[in-house]
């Protein structure tokens, strides 16, 4: 069974296991990932024997000879048009039950497709459907990605090695990171990248500042690699000369949590409980307040996606699962801390795509 | 009045004069429009007295010194718990009309706004308000379209003196502007470049492929550069040796279709009529059915946005509005050709922003 066959028939058992007849597929991200198609106006409906896929006349042409799993359909002037056109050829005497993702289609839209499909169907809430399959990675998106973090792990090389950090700005030094990731052959960066130093790491989302990095410092890059669509997280913390005891005892406790919850994932592993290992070794230490996120989150076609590893999490780990896990610290006005690994959840425990060292490293001018 | 001042300025005016006593605005383009907010998360609740901002943890400390027009606020869990409060605060024995933005809005989150806004407000559709404000550029955002388009045109300038397209793939050209934007100072592209040689530059929104662009043919190049958030868009179509006499006619024809529209755009000018100009001009000579686009789009924190130019379009041109001006005639299986300016209207007539050559340039290897 070819890779998109496999997605739209675990895709199809959610349906019915939700007692729909047909579910409307909106999200651009969740439609590339059910066909490939890499435009910017499409639609899929899908259920039990129906694998319909529609776009405009721009792009029909070339997902003609792309999308060979799905029966194609082209859009006059509406996308909506189609869900409504499938509903029609199937309508029964009784309403067809046709799920929707409410948490994207817009309040406009929704409205719109309720009055196309009129009588012939109820629209239902179905969100998280595709989101669900797509947390489980096959093969073929595991390599994308195993490829995508071994860009980003040689751009941190590249990073060490040849470019150095003190003394550029933290906006010159992201540029680089960019630039230098299309010629190592990554597609672009997963998100703009983040290079903190000294306070402004201490900013879980700084942007990168026009201010020079200072020797003696320490300081935070996150960023990704894009690889035919899928993307890489990583994030590691680097210092720029000489650091303080407290600076290198937070490194240290952020590094041992980072270990001790990789340690944690596998199959089956409860999402909280994971989350929990590197929180309480955290709050252990008195650092409890001063790490403000969740340890992590799935990640694919999308930076951030399902599942999600946080203290608030439903639900456990299985195989296949991509998650990052990146407990951080974050002493507002004077640094922070924070360690990102990128693996894959396996029967026994995990793969860790992100390779590039996690011990202190100091880089040199 | 300071720039973010004026703008919400603006936006109340809207706000008031369709009877709505706040305005909730959430997507994340209209909110950078009015605070300079760039993060992930953040919402703005507008209305006459009411300016307010909210973001959570990761950010607040951040905008806490860059946002200085807005009420700050801090959402806990929910960024929509801070309409709702505003909601509160000014809830009267009369049910407050909450205008939100029915084309961004998911159905989940109204969902979920109603129930946290209860009996206090009624929620109306109203979408598309500060889409409006936006499509009316101010000096600031002229000046920075000004400068991105400058950078597109170095682009340019570079790629025919310096890079040359024959014998490289498709994707390499695309690859090689994309680094060379960056180096030349700008953020970023404003969309993946169009590099469309021969029978792909037939298909208005290819992508870039692995094959190697022939001699003597023609290609479509399609890219804006972003500078301080704001896009450019331009596009021309190359030769790359010596091209039969239909190519150069259709050639010829765009390019006369082009300046003809763009004398046509003035305030004051439907928006249909200056499609038409174009339009007609290419029915006339017998390829109306391979012009299958509008003549052009608005341009500005986004690449596509109010006003267009379509033969349906209502409304007409005012000063400030920046469009492209970009007829194309498509032959499918053999080539295509477009040429794409971006300007601001004025009350005479435009200032055009991209300036490199529309005559038809040859690049040599």
């Amino acid at each position: 069974m070819t890779t998109f066959a496999d997605r739209a028939e675990r895709l199809t058992e959610l349906v019915v296991a939700a007692e729909l007849d047909l579910l409307v597929v909106t999200n651009l991200v969740n439609i590339r990932y059910l066909t490939g198609f890499t435009g910017t106006n499409g639609i899929v409906v899908i259920g039990p024997g129906v694998r319909v896929f529609g776009t405009d006349f721009r792009y029909y042409e070339r997902v003609r000879l792309q999308i060979t799993e799905y029966d194609l359909r082209r859009a006059k002037n509406d996308i909506l048009e189609i869900p409504a056109k499938v509903v029609e050829e199937r309508a029964e005497s009784e309403k067809l039950r046709l799920g929707f993702d409410d948490a994207h289609l817009t309040v406009r839209s929704h409205e719109r497709l309720a009055e196309l499909v009129g009588d012939a169907a109820e629209l239902a809430p179905a969100g998280g459907f595709v989101e669900h399959v797509r947390a489980v990675k096959d093969a073929d998106e595991i390599e994308r990605m195993r490829r995508a973090a071994a860009i980003a792990d040689d751009l941190y090389e590249w990073l060490v090695s040849d470019h150095g950090l003190a003394g550029r700005t933290e906006r010159d030094v992201a540029l680089a990171l960019e630039v230098q990731a299309k010629q190592m052959g990554a597609d672009g960066l997963s998100f703009p990248p983040i290079v903190a130093a000294g306070p402004n790491g201490a900013l879980p989302h700084a942007e990168p500042e026009e201010t020079e990095i200072a020797r003696d410092t320490i300081v935070i890059i996150d960023l990704g690699c894009v690889l035919d669509g899928y993307c890489s997280d990583c994030t590691r913390t680097y210092a720029t000369g000489s650091l303080d005891e407290e600076t290198l005892s937070v490194y240290r406790l952020v590094q041992d949590a980072q270990a001790a919850a990789l340690n944690g994932v596998r199959t089956g592993a409860e999402l909280r409980e994971v989350d929990a290992i590197a929180r309480h070794m955290i709050e252990e230490a008195g650092f409890g307040e001063q790490f403000g996120h969740g340890l992590g989150h799935g990640v694919g076609l999308e930076v951030h996606e399902e599942p999600r590893l946080t203290p608030r999490a439903e639900g456990e780990l299985v195989s296949g699962n991509a998650v990052t896990v990146e407990p951080g610290i974050y002493l507002p006005g004077r640094f922070g801390v924070r360690i990102e690994d990128l693996v894959i959840v396996t029967d026994e425990g995990c793969e860790i795509l992100t390779s590039t060292s996690k011990d202190l490293v100091t880089v040199s001018d």
